[in-house]
């Protein structure tokens, strides 16, 4: 009989009552002699103020800017959740901001918004911009997230990434690069199926195609995004202007025939083992959905899948967004890069898959404790 | 000869740039095992999140929201160097937060704007405010900090506080009932003028008369502040309604003729000898303009000066904010409590002046590492 799980749903709200708040501030310098308070604060930090005036470049070098993430969300699009609000969003944001810190040294600050329409977050982001050295936008829904970060990337002068995008993208490419090595295919002429259009099935879908797979295929509730579709939103008009060469229409049975991948990141049970079946041999079935995946990796295997992959900790080989963010804004930070480019993301990816040395079925990619993951990351972004 | 003064300036230029920030985040929890991901984050958080989605107000048992004060500014009025905007307001911020946490264990952050209109400062602060439980207003000009600090306190359940007005009212009248005490006064009948009628000015002259103190006359660069003043703007207007009872005109020199105390909150020069010569027998002098006095202590006390004040650490009587905010917002977390209000703050001032057991012309104020002071103010704010 396996070990029965911890109940993490109450140890984590006991932890939570316990530590009432998973960050805190801690002062750099000593607040103890007089010449600590009047070098810390008044009056010699006026000088400060003044310099930075003159200079509000050296912000970098006199501030905690040069360090100082915001993690912003406005809950809504809550992990598997929906749209709870920035209350709700609070304590995942906290998380984040204690894996930032604990993984890469990086500070970051959790801002939740009572604001909700795609204008107002773009106008409070940009005006408590200054104080910080770069943006992760997390848990926003589709599609307004995705013109709420273009929007800040072209009008901000630090990074901005939407994480849930972006950081899914680059571990679902390291995965990716990893599964076609064990299995001895070349990346480049895969099939590849995506089921769900929304925040992480677009970015993956477009780092893909950025990463050179050509053939592949979206699905949402409709079946096959492509063009000629009727009532296709701007984003997957998009979609399908990069995805599905042929035009394939129908429904994920029909699309997933010799399908030699299938990335599910929408939720669960829109994978079902007859759809695995109608895969190519060796086929690889990343079920991304949290905490419950797409198809069960049991259920895939049993339908003829040689890897699997899921978001969960619980399992081998899980595509976790830790894996990436960390180093992306170490890197970013460190080097004062201002935009995360497409380039960047698919560096990222291909360093991760790098730190396998010898991939196999259950290890496609390392874990977030892997000796040197964050600086190896980091190292890609300039 | 008297040892050099240490060059602040030169001093605090290094130290920021050796510290590059001022503050940083720590994790409150482990970021180890399994289990420590599980539960500081997913998928356990999720269950945090979900209660709060149904009982919002123990975000307060479960998050930051409980000790973390947000410290606000757009940078139109830092110290005395006047509008130099948000990059230059960051340093003085991060000091204020460092305090915050050395004094009186409260988490705060600082946030910097890059938008100055009133009612644009409202919209974002509000719009941030979820993941607060106090908000700091600083070094915001006035008179726009009055309609900001007010409509805040009016639309947000959390205490606001601008700290610039009250942390300043609290402690001049903290100082003021000591100086009373020394020179064998009562407060209620002393005649007061206050010089200057900016943000400090307004907030102490209201506290004053909170306090009982009716024979109060604000002056400007335009002399007594009194009602039928032509072209008295309506918070100059207010101020005049609720002092000058004798509705005197003039300038500084007419209006300080027999005054008991005389408060600056304006700038350098703005108080001469010829002005204290004037005033009662053992006259009481804030100067509190920093970092250059209005006055200095030596000529107000040549003048015939019983008692001097100043903002200066290195000066007896420092009449010094941190006396006061760090208990006051200690106080309102610990106690959930919205409001701020003037009754605390008068319970605030006598508390501060209470913990100078014997008051002296040279001790009138404690100073701000007096054991025990953060939470004897503290325990007032109910």
């Amino acid at each position: 009989m396996p070990a029965k799980k911890p109940d993490y749903n109450r140890l984590s709200l006991e932890l939570h009552k316990k530590l009432k708040g998973k960050i805190s501030i801690t002062p750099k310098g000593k607040l103890k002699t007089k010449l600590d308070w009047s070098t810390m604060y008044s009056p010699g930090v006026g000088a400060v103020s003044q310099h930075l005036a003159k200079n509000p470049k050296d912000a970098r070098e006199y501030t905690m800017k040069r360090n100082m993430v915001a993690v912003i969300s406005d809950g809504s699009a809550i992990l598997g959740l929906g749209n709870l609000g920035p209350i709700p969003a609070l304590p995942v944001m906290e998380g984040k901001c204690a894996i930032f810190k604990a993984m890469a040294d990086v500070d970051a600050f959790p801002i939740v918004l009572d604001v909700h329409e795609p204008e107002e977050i773009i106008r409070v982001v940009k005006a408590i911009a200054p104080g910080f050295g770069g943006i992760n936008l997390e848990d926003i829904s589709a599609p307004k997230c995705f013109e709420i970060e273009e929007r800040l990337k072209a009008e901000l002068d630090i990074p901005v990434m939407h994480d849930d995008q972006h950081g899914t993208a680059i571990v679902v490419l390291a995965g990716l690069i990893n599964a076609a090595k064990v299995t001895k295919r070349r990346l480049d002429q895969m099939k590849v199926v995506v089921v769900g259009a929304g925040a992480a099935g677009r970015a993956v879908t477009l780092l893909l195609v950025k990463a050179g797979i050509t053939n592949i295929i979206v699905t949402d509730s409709q079946g096959a995004i492509a063009l000629g579709r009727s009532g296709l939103s701007d984003y997957k008009h998009e979609l399908a202007t990069v995805t599905n060469p042929n035009k394939i229409t129908g429904d994920l049975m029909q699309v997933v025939e010799g399908a030699d991948a299938i990335i599910g990141v929408s939720g669960p049970g829109t994978i079902a083992s007859a759809h695995v079946e109608r895969m190519a041999e060796q086929a690889i079935v990343f079920a991304l959905a949290n905490p419950i995946p797409e198809i069960m990796p049991e259920d895939a295997k049993q339908a003829g899948a040689a890897i699997c992959a899921t978001g969960r900790s619980d399992m081998p080989n899980q595509i976790n967004n830790s894996l990436a963010f960390p180093g992306i804004f170490q890197g970013a930070l460190d080097r004062g890069v201002r935009d995360i480019t497409d380039d960047m993301k698919v560096a990222a990816a291909k360093k991760i898959a790098s730190l396998v040395k010898k991939p196999t079925f259950d290890k496609i990619v390392p874990t977030n404790n892997e000796p040197g993951l964050v600086k190896a990351v980091a190292s890609v972004i300039k």
